[in-house]
């Protein structure tokens, strides 16, 4: 990557462009965030720490499914929603595939088309950064600019599957999980124990030929739900159903986030939420630092596929790998 | 701790007491093991590496479930099924709370009281490291020292509520949670997600004016583990009941156990698992390192309160603290 050809603003035009919603600032503060050039650190730093007393305000909504359960479509129709309402709503779409393809902006504003045209809504595909630092580990910053932007509800999306929704799961208020009547063995995309996570599950696409096994599968997840072990929040996870294309079912769905977020303010779990959120965001922080240095460290770089082999092949104990490799980095 | 109060052996007595299965030198390698004395290390490494060769053969089983849920019994019961079998078997209790006590042996052989007489059975509480290498961080060593004394059946007990269930699962081949019927609030001290990672649901006590309720559990368990994702491994979770007071369901369960081994290894799964908690552990034991040399350091110990204070209070970003700690820990 050539340094030079990415030209940045300094710090304060960054700072005056998103307190004032400028889009274009916004996302060129966004790429500066998500720059793993060690260069661009202070500089992004010096914005996140200017802007951080305009974030925290919006209502910060994960939501997540397998690819086929009408995500986009869903999106789009709840952000028509609030957008109606007169919020402003960022959307930002985590797919772990984006690295590939150098992000998938073009795609994600053809799949959304009524909220990409919307000027009161922002759409951003989030680099995933890398793979040690796991899914999406800008994404949080990322909300933070956009709140300062104005943003009032921000919808953290994952597009794949496996890590990233646990991930999501911790940087946002309410957590919702999107399923489709009688999927099999497409569930295998979905990780283990993001059901019992789920804020909610709307099961979609609940219309046409599809309303009875829609209604069916309802009743079956609010049954399964019912066993789960009860939420710290005191929040009980609900069941509904929806359908984008019929317009049936959204504004309950959005009744009852704004339910969830009067039910933990209430009860103060909004905040304490909120604060261990920021402090485990802080630890994790430091452990991509950490790992990162070990990981990097080109005699550890050296011996590590080959000491995973041995690993594999039963040869050399997990523990005695593990310490060969921290003598050869704190050499 | 006084270091000259605890005597060491020469790693080959160790390992020779080891391999001829004499419990008295287990119990001494197990605590060797889970020294943190750094003088400790390298005798513990020389142990394991040694003992290597002869381990990895048991069936590992992991069970966890609620306080109250009667895990004692269980184990007892199922213990006896497998120690008739002439089946010699090792049952470690991960207790968070053994830290404070300075460990719980005597609790352990009190509460399971014909095990503890059984020549073929060895009981232990394993120490749970410290906080920073999360709960059981010594477990997975001790299996393979327990392994290498000729151990076939080693149940990984959590006696705690948490993160050690999750530990657990990433140490065992089979998984299986202890429920009852009709917790309600009991259940808070699960771990969310811990249910959809089970093999086996095994609802205890049924029994008396219980059957009912635990008739009625098992079907609504069934109905709700069809919903979940299908695993990794191909293998359906599976939903029964118990008694072990009137001795009913415990064969079952170890004929399930058995059905699970064969699944597993005749689909390439059972060692595919293995090799991954291998590579798994490798990096977790990395992490501890790492994180261990970070938090451990004066200049961070200094300022991390102080920071975790700030972030809370949202007037620092967790992004900012965790770079700001980072420069002190490089310095």
């Amino acid at each position: 990557m050539n340094y030079k050809a990415k030209e940045r603003l300094p710090a304060e035009a960054y700072v005056k462009g998103i307190l004032e919603g400028n889009k274009v600032i916004l996302s060129k503060a966004i790429t500066l965030i998500e720059s793993n050039l060690p260069q661009d650190e202070d500089l992004s730093l010096h914005v996140l720490e200017a802007i951080l007393p305009f974030s925290g305000k919006s209502l910060r909504i994960g939501i997540t499914g397998i690819p086929g359960v009408g995500k986009s479509t869903f999106i789009e129709s709840l952000g028509n929603i609030f957008t109606a309402e007169n919020k402003k709503l960022a959307v930002l779409a985590i797919d772990p595939s984006s690295q590939k393809t150098k992000g998938s902006i073009m795609g994600d504003k053809t799949r959304m088309e009524t909220l990409a045209k919307n000027t009161l809504a922002y759409i951003r595909p989030t680099a995933t950064g890398s793979k040690l630092g796991g899914v999406g580990d800008k994404s949080r910053e990322t909300i933070l600019l956009c709140e300062a932007a104005g943003y009032e509800v921000i919808i953290v999306e994952t597009v794949g599957v496996g890590q990233s929704e646990v991930s999501v799961h911790g940087m946002v208020d309410f957590f919702l999980l999107l399923m489709i009547a009688g999927a099999g063995d497409e569930l295998q995309g979905i990780k283990k124990g993001i059901m019992e996570i789920a804020d909610a599950i709307v099961i979609t696409k609940a219309d046409g030929k599809n309303i009875n096994a829609a209604k069916i599968a309802r009743s079956a997840y609010e049954n399964a739900v019912h066993l789960y072990p009860p939420s710290e929040s005191g929040w009980a996870c609900k069941v509904m159903t929806c359908s984008a294309i019929e317009n049936q079912g959204l504004k309950e769905v959005w009744i009852l986030i704004k339910d969830y977020y009067k039910f933990t303010n209430e009860n103060g779990f909004y905040e304490i939420k909120r604060n261990q959120q920021n402090i485990q965001w802080m630890h994790e922080n430091i452990r991509v630092r950490l790992e990162g240095s070990f990981y990097k460290d080109l005699k550890v770089k050296d011996c590590l596929l080959d000491f995973e082999d041995q690993v594999r092949q039963g040869i050399l104990s997990p523990t005695i790998a593990a310490k060969k490799l921290w003598n050869m980095y704190k050499m």
